[in-house]
């Protein structure tokens, strides 16, 4: 894609796009509370991805710092965290949001999810993804506690933080801007807002 | 798979099991300092299976404690820790072993792994996993230190340690002995062994 655009991730929404290796990736929490899931898949090959599972044992860290390369299932470098204004807080350890986990919160009917936004994202540019990876979080704050404890806790951004992640491959990036209004996931006030990104060569 | 017989898990090796709904899985750290990685598909639709990412938003725990029950990607219980006489430890933060991660480490010919052993255990029942999904690691040590750094460490069971997991649903059980002799995630020495499972009503 070409740099200097804004685009929007709509408010309960998923959005892709195709980066060309070298190009950056600006993701902005414009109003300051929003979690972004986040997935990238190989563009030449898409059953290659970025993997949480296989990121964790790179970097013997939960959570990536700056300077840190985020890896793919056959563990090559495909987006690396070049910026960072946030606190540095991006969950690995959840799932993608679904259906399921709506009913399971009390929902009866049909919620918007990231998992069903990954899916609708990529088809907008023709693709279909061939599984669901575990996404990358941004600014979704799950602290470990006691070395074993999870918890699900309001992001500590502020409006306009963004990271910057730099394509370490042709890659298609595919965003959602995290629907869950049932926990206060998104905020104590549990209201899900849109993000934005930005390419950037 | 009728109960009472003990299956061996060859050292560095796969193998696969169907399980009925409420038959246990016994599993067995025969020679003490085995990491078994562990995978559970639902027997009539191989596109379910147990997943880490989401059994930790729905244990909110980085490890199950006995009782828990390990979900699949559609948010159902599967597998329950009904009994463990290990310490507790049982790792689902790392992926699979893959002959990229070997190469990594300074491997120049194959190396055997856990993902290749997922496919030949599976192949052995004439199945073919829809995907990898991250493993739970049965008796691996990965200490989350600080909230945020990861470690690998040897194995704290002893010879004979196992846990029971019951089966929530028909499905298909797969293990792979680790073949992990360049880390100390086997022991200090770094010597994979055989381990066993037992099925039980």
């Amino acid at each position: 894609m070409a740099a200097g655009e804004t685009i929007t991730i709509p408010a309960r929404k998923g959005k892709a796009v195709r980066v060309a290796r070298g190009q950056g990736v600006k993701v902005i929490n414009t109003h300051g509370e929003q979690v972004v899931d986040t997935w990238a898949f190989n563009a030449e090959d898409l059953d290659e991805f970025m993997s949480m599972e296989h990121t964790r044992p790179t970097l013997l860290k939960i959570m990536a710092d700056v300077g840190d390369a985020m890896v793919t299932n056959q563990r090559r470098p495909i987006l690396t965290l070049e910026e960072d204004t946030s606190p540095g807080i991006h969950d690995t350890l959840m799932a993608a949001c679904d259906n399921y986990r709506y009913g399971l919160l009390g929902c009866t009917e049909y919620h918007d999810n990231c998992t069903d936004n990954l899916y609708a994202g990529m088809q907008e540019l023709g693709l279909v993804p061939p599984e669901v990876p575990s996404p990358w979080n941004l600014f979704m704050n799950i602290p470990v506690l006691e070395g074993r404890r999870l918890d699900f806790c309001p992001p500590v951004t502020k409006p306009g933080d963004y990271v910057l992640l730099r394509a370490e491959m042709d890659c298609i990036v595919a965003f959602s801007a995290c629907p869950q209004d049932m926990l206060p996931i998104n905020g104590v006030d549990a209201t899900p807002t849109e993000a934005h990104f930005e390419i950037v060569d």
